[in-house]
Formats: C-alpha cells, sequence, structure tokens
C-alpha cells in the first residue's frame, strides 16, 4: 500500500518532459483536475486556496486605490459585439452561445434540446465585459460629476479554446476585470498605469515572479484599445507568459455605446476608458516558475499554508509525547498569528512518505521534532527550497520560522530573477536573433521599430513574438529588422 | 436643479404599492439595476458592497466549520442531468443552453451563429452543482480515510426565470452551494443541521432578520434530497420568503454517480450528502424586511458604511471650521477601526438633499456638525431605523456611535420579530385557515399530516404553501386538514 501510494507522488523530471512535469504537479499537488468537459478544469481546494490568497491581496490594493466591485450579466447579447468591430473579431468568434432556454424529455426517456424555446436573439457567455459595462455606463454617466467610475468585477469568463493546458489555457476561467471611466486622456493613462503597478507590486512582491513591464506592440495590444500594458514573466522552459494586463481603451467604447458626459465648461464629451485583468493563468506561471522535480514549490507570502508539522517517533509511548509537543505549539504558533501552521497526524504514513507529499504540495517550511529532540530542547527545519536542514532550539522557533520564511520568499525572487536574466540576451542584428532563439530560448531584446507585418513575418519564421516594449527605455539604436534609427526595444520570445 | 434631484429620491409608499415600494427602494438607492438583458440584473457598487459583506461573514463561519472552497466548471453536459429523474425534472428544464462555440459575421455584415459551430453535446450552464460535484467526487472518494469531504463553492448560477424580480429572482443570480460527503446518514445529517444554523447565524445576528427554522414538506423539498431544512422570513406584505437551505441529499447522487467507498469494515458502501446555499435573493429580502418609505434601512453589522458626516454650513468661513472638524473625526474614527464613517463633503448640495439621500440609502447613523456644534463642543446623532435625533458631546462620539449602532441592530432585530409575531396565526380548523389567510395575510400554524396532494389542492384553494415544519415541535394534535392525529405542525403562508 505504501509502495502504491509512494508511486502517486512520483512525478517527470522536468528535463525530461517539460509539459508533462508541470502536467504531472497540478495533478498530483492536487492543484486542478480535468472536468471531463472540453477545456473545463476543476480547482481543487489547493488550486483555489491559492486564488483565494490572491483575491484577498488583489482586491485590498484595489480599494486601497479607491476601487469598489460590482457585478454584470454573464450573458451578453450577439449586438452588444457588433457595436465595436476590431473587438468583436478579437474576441466573440470563439465563444459559448446560448441559443435555447429549455431542455425537454422525450418519449423515450432522452433529454434534449426543446426547439420551441429558441431565443430570439442568441446571447454569448461573456469573453470579457466591456460592452456590457459600458451599455451600462451610458446611464451612469451624464455629468463630470460622474467621473470617475473606479469598477472592478470578480468573475467567471469564457473563451473556447482549441488547445487548453490547467490554469495556463482553459476554456473557463476566472479573473478580475477593472472598467474604470475618466474625464481625461491623462487621467486614463495614469489610471492604467497605476493599475500595472498594482499588478507588479502582486506578482514581484507576494508571487516572487520577477517581471518586465511594458507595453504591448500593435499586433499584440488588446482589441479595441489604444494601448496596452503588459508584465511579462520568464517560466523555466525560457518562455514568456503574459500575467497581467492593463488597457488604455481611449474613447474606443465610448463612443461605440454613445456615452457622453456634460464637461465643466457646458460641453458634451466622450469619457476615456480603461480595463485591466488578472486571471487564473497566474497560478499556472506561479507553478512553472519556482516548481522543481519533487514538486510544487510556493513562495511563503502566497503560501495558504507555510508551515507543515511531521512527528517523528517509532513506538507508542513516544508518539503521545511527541504529538502531545506539537499541539503545544500549535497552540503557541496559532496566538502568535505570524504564520500558519499544521501537524501531519496520519498514522497509516511513515515520515518518509510525508515528507515527499509535503515537499511535493509545495509548503514552504517543514518542522520534524522526533523523541531525541524532546530530550534536547532541539527541532529540525527544513527548507522546501534549498532543502537544507537548520537545527535550531525549540524555545527559539517563533522567531527562526519568521526568518526562514522571509529567506525562502527573498530566495525564490532572487533565483527567478538570476534566471531570468541569465537568459535574456541584447541582439543588434536580426541573423544573430534568428541563430540565438533556436539554440537557446530565452528573451531577446532588440531595437525595432518594424510594422505589424515584419513582426508577423518574424513570428512566421522564428515562432517568436514581440512581447512588450520595456518602459523607461530613452536611448537610440538600429533597429534588428530594418536597420532604421529608432528608440522602441521589443522583447522577443517564444509564448505560452 | 435641486428639485429635479429631490424628485429622484422620490419612492413609491409601501402601502400605496409594496412592489413598487421595493422596485424604487432597488433603483433609488442604487442597489441593482436592470440589464436589459432579460431577467439579469446589475448589482451595483452599493448593492455588491452588501453582497461582499455576507460573503465574508459566512466564509468565515464555513472555515472554522472545516470547510474549503473549490471550483467547478460552470458548463455541465445534458446527459448529466439524465442520471438522477427527480433532480432533472426539478431542475434542468427552464435554463441557459450552449449549443454553438462559434459566431460568424456574414458578407453583409451582420454576426451570426456559425452552424458549423454546433457542440456534439450541449451544455447546460449550471442551474446547481450537484451532478458535476459528485461525477468528481467519484474519483476522490475511494477509502473510508477520503470522508468527510466539506467542500462549498461560491458561483454564479442560471434559471431561466418566467417572472423576475431583481435579488428576488433572477435568471442569473449569485451564490454559495456547499457540497459535503459523509461515511454515515447521522455524520451528514449533523452537518445538514449544522450549516442550517451557521445560515440562522448570519440572518439573525448580522442581517436582524427573524426567521423559523424548520424542514419543508414532501412537496417543497429539494429535487433529489431525502429531506430539505429551511429558514423563513417574513417579508412586510406578510408574505414568506425563504433565505437559506440545507438539504440532506442520502444516497441519492452517489448511487446516481456510482460513488462508493471501502469501509473500515472492508465494505464498499454508498457515502452520503448534504447540499446547502445562500443566494443574492437575501439582499431582497434583507430590504423588504427593514426599508421604509424613506428608503433602504441598513442593520450596521451588515451595513458597508455605518455613520455618515454631513457638515452644515452657510458661510465659507464657517464650512472651512466644519470641513477641518470633520476631517479630525474620520483620521480619530479611521484609527479606532470600531466603525466604518465618510463625511458628504459634495458642496453643490443642500444639507436637507443629504439627509434625504443617506436616509434613501439605508446608512444606519448620521453625525452632523455645525458652526454652534463647534463652539459648544457639541454634535447631533439621528438614527436611520426610528429618525430619533441625539444630542452628545463630541468628546463622547466614539462611546455613543457604538452604543447606538448597537440599539439599532437590536432594534431592528426586535421590531422585525414582534412584526413576524403580530402575523402568526395558530390554526384548528381549515376553515379558520382560509378565513384568515384571505382577510389577513401572515404566517398560519396547523397540526397537518395530510398527503402531497392534500398540500396541492391547499395551494389552489389559497394560494398558500407548506413553508416549513418548525424544528423542535413535540405535542400531538388534530390534522386541520384530515382531522387525524399528528404531531407534525406547518406553517403556510404566501410565499415570493
Amino acid at each position: 500500500m505504501v509502495n502504491e501510494k509512494a508511486d502517486a507522488l512520483k512525478i517527470t523530471k522536468r528535463d525530461e518532459d517539460y509539459s508533462r512535469w508541470y502536467l504531472d504537479i497540478v495533478d498530483r499537488a492536487k492543484l486542478a483536475e480535468d472536468s471531463g468537459i472540453r477545456g473545463c478544469m476543476i480547482i481543487r481546494p489547493e488550486g483555489f486556496a491559492l486564488w483565494e490568497k490572491i483575491q484577498q491581496i488583489l482586491d485590498g490594493m484595489f480599494k486601497e486605490t479607491g476601487h469598489t466591485n460590482a457585478y454584470f450579466p454573464m450573458f451578453i447579447p450577439v449586438s452588444y459585439f457588433s457595436k465595436e468591430a476590431e473587438h468583436v473579431s478579437g474576441f466573440a468568434k470563439e465563444c459559448a452561445v446560448v441559443t435555447h432556454h429549455r431542455l425537454k424529455v422525450t418519449e423515450s426517456g432522452e433529454i434534449t434540446v426543446d426547439p420551441e424555446a429558441e431565443l430570439g436573439e442568441p446571447l454569448v457567455v461573456r469573453p470579457t465585459s466591456e460592452t456590457i459595462i459600458w451599455s451600462a455606463y451610458r446611464n451612469w454617466i451624464q455629468s463630470y460629476r460622474d467621473l470617475p467610475i473606479l469598477l472592478n468585477q470578480w468573475a467567471n469568463i469564457c473563451r473556447w479554446e482549441l488547445r487548453t493546458r490547467p490554469f495556463l489555457r482553459t476554456t473557463e476561467f476566472l479573473w478580475q476585470e477593472g472598467h474604470t471611466a475618466h474625464a481625461t486622456f491623462d487621467e486614463a493613462e495614469a489610471e492604467a498605469k497605476q493599475m500595472l503597478e498594482v499588478y507588479k507590486t502582486l506578482v514581484e512582491h507576494y508571487l516572487a515572479i520577477p517581471v518586465f513591464a511594458g507595453r504591448k506592440t500593435e499586433n499584440e495590444k488588446f482589441p479595441g484599445a489604444d494601448h496596452t500594458y503588459t508584465i511579462e514573466a520568464m517560466t523555466q522552459d525560457r518562455r514568456a507568459i503574459q500575467v497581467g494586463t492593463s488597457h488604455h481603451l481611449g474613447t474606443t467604447f465610448s463612443k461605440a455605446f454613445d456615452v457622453t458626459y456634460l464637461s465643466a465648461e457646458g460641453n458634451q464629451e466622450y469619457p476615456f476608458a480603461t480595463s485591466w485583468g488578472i486571471t487564473t493563468r497566474l497560478i499556472g506561471t506561479l507553478i512553472m516558475v519556482h516548481s522543481d522535480d519533487q514538486g510544487f514549490v510556493c513562495p511563503p507570502r502566497i503560501a495558504p499554508l507555510q508551515v507543515i508539522g511531521v512527528p517523528i517517533y517509532r513506538k507508542e509511548a513516544e508518539k503521545e509525547q511527541v504529538l502531545n509537543r506539537f499541539s503545544e505549539l500549535e497552540e503557541q504558533f496559532k496566538s502568535l498569528k505570524a504564520f500558519s501552521f499544521k501537524v501531519d497526524t496520519r498514522d497509516n504514513l511513515s515520515p518518509g512518505f510525508k515528507f515527499n507529499d509535503w515537499e511535493l504540495k509545495g509548503i514552504p517550511l517543514r518542522l520534524e521534532i522526533g523523541p531525541r529532540d524532546l530530550k534536547n530542547g532541539t527541532a529540525v527545519l527544513v527548507r522546501r527550497d534549498t532543502g537544507e536542514k537548520v537545527n535550531v532550539a525549540q524555545s527559539e522557533l517563533e522567531t527562526q520560522i519568521k526568518t526562514l520564511l522571509d529567506e525562502i520568499q527573498a530566495n525564490l525572487f532572487q533565483k527567478a530573477k538570476e534566471f531570468q536574466q541569465q537568459n535574456t540576451y541584447f541582439v543588434e542584428t536580426y541573423e544573430e536573433f534568428k541563430a540565438g532563439i533556436e539554440k537557446k530560448p530565452g528573451f531577446y531584446i532588440a531595437y525595432f521599430d518594424g510594422t505589424p507585418e515584419d513582426e508577423e513575418k518574424i513570428q512566421e519564421e522564428t515562432k517568436a513574438t514581440g512581447r512588450c516594449i520595456p518602459l523607461g527605455q530613452t536611448e537610440v539604436g538600429k533597429c534588428f529588422y530594418t536597420g532604421r534609427q529608432t528608440s522602441t526595444q521589443v522583447i522577443f520570445a517564444k509564448a505560452y
């Protein structure tokens, strides 16, 4: 039985099959599983706890920056999409379409769609909510006094995907979508940039994932946006993954939905819009960036459970003593409220099995106490990130745990940052880039002022896309594709 | 302009048109609005803040009782419903059916459903999740060690409704649904009862809504349940409204989805299930129970904003002094963290308009300070529930506000409780009942041991349904319909 269970913990090695390694971790760490419904996953409690932490942190930051939450319908009439041409071609194509509102049981007992219950106008399950929200803003916005509107929505979203992968790309996913309205371009611009900063704080400070922040190229921006900001992370197979976007939508949607406001000067004006979102894809990124061949690695600040206690004993008498000591510690740590702690009291499993199990699940720190420790007043702390064992006095446990959790958090960020830096190259010529990205995947920074068509050609030839135009870059250089002088740098990479 | 705005605050009186009164409050207090999409509402920030409070309180209680959250797909294949006959006839009939996964743009530029993208099997947007969750539990449950499973999901739900009303009955609504699996009938029974108690605490302690807790009659129980527990509140038009239900599902779903576990004794057994839910309908109930002809009345413990400050001044010099004092108080109250407070600094509106506006929005307590108060070190607190003005020293504001908020909370519960008691009657004969419910709507308690058919006849004749069988009743009496001796009492009422 133990052998059979040990098998259940085995995961494919990263170097053997990166894709399989990722799926193994998602499955064995019980983060998510396939639902049997095309492209839809079940987010299991361990995985959902990560999303709850993300929600809690983000929602706090949204409220600190003056936003409130609201909720709009998940069904959007098809006609709403036709109001904004660019948006519909980008979004409304592959989607779930509700055409009927009733089932019926046939004479043979089968359940089928009732043909008599066809909807007059089909409804799309929201692929994003700009259209329905701006249709409501038409009634909400009359005067400059009604602005700004700073709303956010936590919701489920549906985009019909051909090839799916848990968290990274699913037909249904969870996200938050901010939708704001402003009197001026500059205000909207400040908002879009502020929310990118909020995302960067979440991702770098809490998830320990280093990112490049930048603007999207024309080809990669949001359909209907004036411009799009993005943060891009690097996975361990050296690809780019977009983890958050913030769009300055200009007056695209206020014009499409005929929303105007009376300015303080008495003129009818179109308000400016932003929208911004982060999805459950972030959990996939978290797994891909930090995990190793032993399983999931979770940074302490986002870990629902930070410290796991594993009692070590052989005889019954030892067991009682050790478990008592763990109960005392549980009480002590609970009242301290500085970190989350649980004891693995399962008595049908060996300590070795438990070590592997909690390593697989990514718990940042393990606390072991055995009979000898009881005598000596000692304990062992084992770091998930490095495997290092730290012998400590039980009297110093609180301080040591807090210090180690901070060190693990810092180390994970540092490690990922170094990895990102080691795999980021500056290239001057297109030949250098083509040769480079074929042999050494990674981020390639180059001066670029090509057209969208040029970017498409680059993608055809190399499978790499323009991930972002890093912010704050002012120097001038020669475009690696056209040879023209430009101040625009672009990061090219293969992407998820 | 002020007159036009004052008009916007007017609401229909309860006695004139109860239904219109409710809709007016929802609209004018900006809690929700019609989306233009059949039966779907937009929950505006003020309304959604109430849902967030409910979520926060409930989620805390769920976790204290050992539950964790997870997320299951919103799409359920039609075939899942055919596995449980009773369930499908109760649920899957009026629903949103996804039949296609693509739109296309026609040559004339119109957007239509792409007939080539028809799904092999239609998908239903979840009307409840028992089927998809128990289909997953099949893989999760093998041994008695895997039990109990104590899960909850926060989600959106769709039931195609003919007649809708914001919060009370909408095609899409928000809810939480708990789904648990247990080794024994008794454990599941304890769980179902525990969650009913959790709901009762939420509704009575926080929302100040008194309820009757009981079991549903055969006719009113959940399709597929062994039995259903419910809490029922009384609205001001003396109807019943179900605000939370907890179902003991027996082995209905484990059998339908072929879920068994190996018991400690080595036998294959079917686990027992519960499910329990509370929806955004609770917000509708909250509005209906406490509000008055001035607008929404919100109990302090559930109010997102508890105290609103309205500065009183005429001259510019006064304005600055008064606003400064309010800024000081804002800082003071913020660091106190005992209640939420905001100052209405809009300078284009009169104090009178502001009073009406915040009364309409249901803020429990108003704090007024004017130039004379500044001199005297005094302030006026005005209760939303009674309209009572309380003169207090500014030095005692913190204590007084806390005391008054507690008093308002207690008073609202007491008032609703008295109303419920005054409109609850015990009847011995069916004639007494028929005459009573026609003249005086309310809750009618009677001994009843009739059949489901009897209950249907009563409904046909009186439009009243069996709301619940109150818990803890042991005495014996004569059934008001059949004349037989029985220990079962039933509350009959017209219901939402």
